[in-house]
């Protein structure tokens, strides 16, 4: 089956889709994007994404490509294209196509790409299977509040995990606090059993997913602390997991070779990956 | 007439030139990039650019696309196919097309894009009349040393300094140390007189104007002190300029709307742009 692509105004085959050499995009990184989870053919978390992506294009004073509901339509028919039942959209809004130049050219219209593909059905039983991962020095610029297409440091990063036979490598800043995954937020449990989170700032993206645990660890009286923690405190801590749209909640069991508390996926990581899990399934009905 | 680019081993209208939309460039910045100038239709200081491209490649594991004579091939045609007396060649290798994940996929072409166009000829004499700059906070990522197409703090920065009717921004660290422009690299001549630019490390490309600058300088006999310097020593400083391929060297008056030394073209600003406008002739003939 083919697969489709939305790139500005068409629906072209994705092996064709193509943006002109020019696109800001692809010489400056100047654009930004969202990656959404579609659950049982059901967009999650909708509005959070569209409410993060008009945060993102304000802050880079990027214009929306077309309006909100132009781009419903649009995101329904890359599902309904691509038969996506369980899977992700992704969506990326460049400044569009002018001659280089490092400042904002005037008067240009914003270029909009989507794609989507089929994943296998999420696995909330696998997820509870652990991951690893490693520390890396927090080198990325000071504006990782954005969700822009600067990512390079990211993927570098990533790659140092794989290579080290880990899943994701968390940032740890000059002064040891960690800031996030490459592509995930950061969690800990305490040792008094509190859940920590690294509060928002500049410093971090304020993840879809981190959002909607906090919603749905509060519905169940579950505290958290928003606040920056240490790889020192991590390393010592009880439990830990990452948060993100594809990797939804993932218990962390070893942090740079050191096992986390005893090694074991931990009982309020698996509480929350339990609790979000529900929280998905009752948007997919 | 029609301008050509190159794009992955075809000569293509540069208005119908495209790369894909999962090209790692578009989705994570995943590239390096050159701008050679062409003058009098030769390519100035290739070699440094080369050997720069080389190094930026190296540190991210990038591959060459094509080897190096047929490189040298490719450019020769592009700037005979777009007719480029003086002018600029733009080169993009980034780590080429596959599905969307962060860490490095294996087996992959580099994609390489080079585009061509000509300038006005180059005005010594009109780069005498000097610019104004303004500065603005280090932001940045820390490997700046990379030439790489992750752009946009250098593109929100520019964008700052023309709606401040200004030509270029500084970055300047929080510990009041400036690292360089935008697309450019910072000097200052000293109260004693002393030319002084910030020493390489991760936190400035090494521009190759500033190379043959630091080259033409010591040829006669002016001393060059490579260190890092603080915008209130550079508020103060007698002279600034900057350098850059494709602005020469190019006399800032004011900072911060604060004139420099007496506020007009400094003397050794000028003989400096005399050197270098010698050496780019020589290479030209």
């Amino acid at each position: 089956m083919s697969r489709f692509a939305y790139v500005n105004g068409r629906y072209v085959q994705h092996k064709k889709a193509s943006v002109h050499i020019e696109d800001r995009g692809y010489q400056f990184s100047d654009g930004v994007y969202e990656v959404i989870a579609v659950f049982n053919g059901k967009l999650i978390d909708f509005d959070d994404h569209f409410s993060r992506l008009g945060r993102s294009l304000n802050e880079l004073e990027l214009k929306w490509p077309i309006k909100h509901k132009a781009m419903i339509v649009v995101l329904k028919q890359i599902i309904r294209k691509n038969r996506i039942i369980d899977g992700i959209i992704y969506l990326q809004i460049t400044r569009g196509v002018a001659p280089r130049q490092h400042a904002f050219p005037e008067h240009l219209n914003s270029s909009l790409v989507i794609t989507a593909k089929n994943l296998d059905p999420f696995e909330f039983d696998a997820a509870k299977k652990g991951i690893n991962i490693i520390t890396t020095p927090e080198i990325r610029w000071q504006r990782c509040d954005i969700k822009s297409i600067s990512l390079l440091g990211n993927c570098l990063a990533k790659e140092k995990a794989i290579r080290a036979d880990c899943y994701e490598a968390w940032f740890v800043e000059d002064d040891g606090m960690v800031t996030e995954g490459t592509s995930s937020n950061a969690w800990i449990v305490s040792k008094e059993g509190k859940l920590i989170t690294r509060n928002i700032s500049n410093s971090i993206l304020n993840g879809i997913t981190r959002l909607s645990i906090i919603k749905v660890a509060r519905e169940n009286d579950i505290e958290i602390i928003e606040r920056p923690f240490s790889i020192k405190e991590a390393k010592s801590a009880k439990e830990a997991f990452i948060s993100s749209t594809t990797s939804l909640v993932k218990p962390v069991l070893k942090i740079d070779g050191n096992f986390i508390g005893n090694g074991k996926v931990g009982k309020l990581s698996t509480k929350i990956l339990d609790y979000y899990g529900s929280y998905l399934k009752a948007q997919s009905i």
